[in-house]
């Protein structure tokens, strides 16, 4: 089965670190075990992965030593933070199994030059600043700042929809070879047609809405999106707190209307998920990395599928049932 | 046939430049026709590239951010800068013929941990500083410094000999498919094996050293080495000055043991060159970017032949011939 999975920046460097080399290689270690694991069952994977907190340090590199070297722009800088990751990756697999052939191809993703979120970018990018004329300092003259989470004020770049994987050929083409691919890191560097051509734009892409153009445009069966909790909940955190084993794409559609996930979190993953069932993937699983295989083999993780998958419709866990 | 062409990294930023986005795509859609319009002849292709002043700049800016942002090693700038340029030069030679489908590679090249050069690093990277001092605090704890040129102080790395190409196969597959590959950028991510591992290691490597090597791993039929000057000369720059049409292995060897070619620019070209053709490889072509296609055909550049390519031995050019 062909699979892709995705995994977030923040797993490469965690919230409170400084984001040292030895920490991103010590982080990527657990993950990459996970994926060495799954590739050995025989599968064939695709690996996406986010770029937030390494495209935020490149930010800050190039506007402190704006004056001695030119800023490149933010298209550049996620093509720089798939080179970085997709070698840090690629030696965490290979260390975790050196039977694991790996490679990492640069990957171009096609948006809309009028999509909505360029006329208001949205998307925080690099450190807060207490000061909002500091971070707009920080930020140059050709990017806007916001305030964030109530913890200061940050870049803000467009986050425009993903429309297309440019390089999808070369990247089945390998994952057919039995090479555990890297693909699309940080969501994909972001172009635009303009008369024939494409051409870099400065946005940035979430990874979990490029996974799922990813895993239709390379045929795949199966889209994982990795993070911190096993289970998709309704309520999360409350004590109504209830995870969902099963989810149907039509329920999954209707708690997206209804606004039951957070946007900044698992709504962007629900949504990909529906979206790559509605596109006729087979279905989209939701977990944490250290259930990965017994995700795939249907016994973790919050499974999305198509409405016509026979009686077994939305589903609690059983846990949570009893609980209820 | 297969061919590996490598061009310099200051094909993309000239020397008196400061190497702005928009800069680095002009100086790129030059050699990009050629690699199209060579590309369209039927040949598979495999292209590497230089990265000194772009690595220069990551080196700079991670300085300058040192107190704000972790500095990450050499072969992490490397592998930022190979995404970076892939990128760049995947857009150039599109926009030159889109019909040409590229990719690009990350590329990671074994080193040996004991190469005498990270003894004695002299690879000087980034910019130049008129004091040493303050050269040394660019540098960092990890890096030495040491005068270059005359025209200041720089940070220098050690620049080991690549043994090996780790990703050669999924580099032979796409070339195979015909894509044209952007591979082993800035002569590769230096990598070391420790207790069965490879690990990376702070170096930079050649690139014309590191293409002579994939040539052999993807086993390329022709090596092309761009640079500046359509022909390998002799006494360049003076009235005795002798422009090469062809040059057999064994005179090459001679010439680099007379010291006939200087170290930082022509020689490492010729050497790699004698070392592809010894390894097996048809011919080596040191040429520059306008004569691309006229090289391969035979009508231009100088070309370094096995031994045993009957009477047709070491030929000055008609023109030097006649003037000399």
């Amino acid at each position: 089965m062909r699979i892709v999975v995705a995994i977030g920046g923040n797993a490469i460097i965690a919230e409170h670190e400084r984001g040292t080399w030895a920490e991103q290689r010590a982080n990527a270690s657990g993950v990459a075990r996970e994926l060495a694991a799954l590739k050995r069952t025989g599968h064939e994977l695709v690996l996406t992965h986010g770029n937030g907190p390494q495209v935020g340090a490149l930010h800050v590199q190039r506007s402190r030593a704006r004056d001695e070297v030119p800023e490149l722009p933010f298209d550049a800088l996620v093509a720089m933070t798939q080179g970085q990751l997709g070698y840090l990756l690629q030696e965490a697999i290979e260390d975790a199994d050196p039977s694991v052939r790996t490679a990492t191809v640069l990957t171009r993703v096609r948006v809309e030059a009028d999509d909505p979120s360029f006329s208001k970018p949205t998307k925080p990018i690099g450190r807060f600043y207490a000061d909002e004329r500091e971070a707009r300092l920080a930020a140059g003259r050709d990017h806007g700042v916001a305030p964030d989470a109530g913890r200061g004020w940050r870049t803000v770049v467009a986050s425009p929809g993903p429309q297309a994987i440019v390089e999808f050929e070369p990247i089945a083409a390998l994952a057919e070879c039995g090479i555990l691919v890297i693909a699309a890191g940080g969501g994909g560097i972001p172009v635009v047609r303009r008369v024939g051509r494409l051409e870099g734009i400065e946005a940035v892409i979430d990874k979990d809405r490029a996974s799922a153009v990813l895993a239709h445009a390379v045929d795949a069966e199966l889209l994982v999106m990795l993070t911190g909790v096993e289970r998709v909940a309704l309520d999360f955190g409350t004590r109504w707190q209830r995870d969902m084993a099963r989810l149907t794409v039509s329920d999954a559609e209707q708690l997206l209307d209804r606004g039951e996930f957070p946007p900044g979190s698992m709504g962007p993953k629900v949504e990909s998920g529906v979206r790559f069932i509605r596109e006729g993937g087979r279905s989209a699983i939701v977990t944490c990395a250290d259930r990965l295989i017994d995700a795939v083999e249907g016994s973790a993780g919050t499974r999305i599928v198509p409405d016509v998958e026979g009686p077994s419709a939305t589903a609690w866990t059983s846990a949570t049932v009893a609980a209820a």
